[in-house]
């Protein structure tokens, strides 16, 4: 059976990547890993959009999320989280372990936030000094309007900070054109690189609100380290460093492709599945989808569980199942990174066969198709 | 040229463990990655030698020392730390970014911490919390006597916390036996993985203090989170699990042969090295010297940057230089997990060769043979 992984994160790595990682280790303290990470940063840079800092840390995502709230919210300041799900809840626990006031800005699971709600809750709280947001909510497969929430906190002191994890590399996102101050993303999703590395893009403006704000809270993930290691290419701390290397291997494919057509590829193959989905005779649980996933609800009277763990037994096909409370109530089919467009007519396939065997009434071959008719060129669902 | 690694970290990776890195990626919410856990798991202990819980966190091993400072010591309490040079340094700086006293018990670069000085520091500061040492103090190629500092904290309140990062699965370290609450280690060093994960045994004296401390100072290196998890063999933030897939297959190498055979292999090759080392008229740095790496001091009128850069050039064969202040006066040579004692060899030899082109008065061969004696069964230096 050839296995098949849909997961949204960690993500299937391209093989020349892959060998990468099992290539002789080397000293990180030398030219070779300096050239190195230098080239990595300034192909980040360019998959970030922006000219700011981009600092690598030695770390999961939520590392690099702790980095952002640590280095830039005070004890007993307060911030403002506009949460779509489990990630958003990500960022107010963190604000809570460091004692930073968290102004809870929710909505359902599979909503987005609106910008209005941004709007009024910087009205309420003007005393803001950081808003917290996520571009694509992967435990719903929400995606949020994150040009529009920079650019209304550009208009205030408060820092814009993003967790683009499983957004980053698949869906536009702007950095600097954007305002986002605090930008966060992990190696293991679009990025296309197995986890460890987690990415953090710093603006002018929040490196002067992480001097004012005076000694770091933390050690390891003392931003101002980091940068002005930086410098000489180098790390504070031993990094990851064979991960570095490697990370340069699927960056460059990013590069090649050109970031626009990267996003472009994505929303082409979030279409296909969600037109895909549709046809099966399924919902889609998000009401303004990312690209980078699609997360379908389970049908009533199907066993959402037993159909996933079918996918994977007989077909070698892997989707994610929900977490926590959406367990077995949703599937989440990622497609990002080195997912492509025949893999997703795959799962769905998979997904008809199962489903077939479940006793739900479809058509078959009526997702496929109406998944290649996007592919080739059709409306987009 | 053939590439020759003898540096004190990241080390060489066996080439099984380096193809395990070169494997398709795989869901880390899976049967299989528990397994996977859990295994390692229970092989870390085995190489720590404890019963304790051994958390795995994705993260240089500074982040390992980080957790245990964080969780262990509250705002305002106070330490003693036990500093014989940067890496002791370490714990310094991180008592200070989280506001703990840290009582700075130092000896001069290249001397270990005499036991004695312990106990007066703790009859001294008897509200200590915790006492801070470094197992192999990486910079200077010192060892220190874990085992004497862990028989008089043991009597104390307070918690014996070590840095073995560069010292376990190299020297006798017995976390059990020797007392030691939180010990720290990370997967580049003995461990032969490359740089990313951390790990950190934690005695129940421990955790009874942690509990004690309440909520925890940071999220990422909450310790309590990874305890919970792993109750279920799983990580509360996405892992760097493909490093732990591989670290599998290396500590299943130390298993194989047997922690006290490892420890006397290094032993051996320690010896080797320091017995070539003196036999070429050069002097160590260390009075006690550690069995992972053998530091020993630029001669007088020699060039030490020089000698590495061309025992580099010329011959693939890269060792250390010294840290900060010894930069150029120390060449550090290290013999540790997958560096055996022919690469000794070939790095004497190489440094006879080059020191001979420098003007250094040595008699060809007289440093490999005095290793050769060594490893042929001889005296041990």
């Amino acid at each position: 059976m050839k296995p098949r992984l849909l997961t949204p994160g960690p993500t299937p790595v391209p093989e020349e990547t892959l060998l990468e990682l099992a290539r002789p280790v080397f000293f990180h303290r030398s030219a070779e890993f300096r050239a190195i990470l230098a080239e990595v940063v300034e192909d980040l840079k360019y998959v970030f959009q922006t000219k700011n800092t981009v600092v690598v840390l030695t770390a999961s995502g939520t590392g690099g999320m702790e980095a952002a709230v640590a280095n830039c919210c005070p004890p007993g300041s307060k911030a403002i989280g506009l949460v779509s799900g489990r990630w958003g809840e990500r960022w107010k626990n963190i604000c809570k372990a460091f004692g930073v006031e968290f102004i809870n800005v929710a909505v359902p699971y599979g909503q987005s936030v609106a910008p209005g709600l941004l709007e009024k809750a910087l009205a309420d709280h003007p005393d803001a000094i950081a808003v917290f947001a996520t571009l694509s909510e992967t435990s719903t497969g929400a995606r949020n309007d994150v040009a529009a929430f920079g650019r209304i906190v550009a208009r205030t002191p408060a820092l814009m900070i993003v967790d683009s994890i499983s957004g980053l590399g698949v869906m536009e996102c702007r950095t600097d054109d954007w305002h986002i101050d605090v930008n966060v993303t992990g190696s293991q999703k679009a990025l296309m690189l197995p986890p460890g590395l987690a990415y953090v893009a710093v603006s002018d403006k929040a490196w002067a609100q992480i001097e004012k704000n005076g000694a770091a809270r933390n050690f390891y993930f003392d931003l101002r380290k980091y940068r002005d290691k930086l410098a000489e290419n180098d790390t504070p701390f031993t990094p990851a460093h064979t991960l570095i290397k490697a990370q340069r291997a699927s960056l460059k494919r990013l590069r090649a492709e050109g970031i626009e057509h990267v996003w472009a590829r994505h929303a082409r193959m979030a279409s296909a599945a969600r037109a895909g989905a549709k046809a099966m005779g399924l919902e889609l649980f998000a009401e303004q989808p990312a690209d980078g996933l699609t997360v379908i609800k389970v049908p009533v009277g199907i066993d959402g569980n037993a159909v996933l763990a079918a996918m994977e037994k007989k077909f070698g096909v892997k989707l994610a199942n929900g977490q926590d409370s959406l367990k077995g109530k949703i599937w989440r089919l990622a497609h990002m990174g080195y997912i492509d467009q025949f893999d997703v007519l795959a799962a769905l396939s998979a997904l008809e066969l199962v489903l077939l065997e479940h006793g739900f009434p479809l058509e078959p071959g009526a997702g496929v198709a109406a998944a290649q008719r996007v592919l080739a060129g059709g409306a987009h669902a």
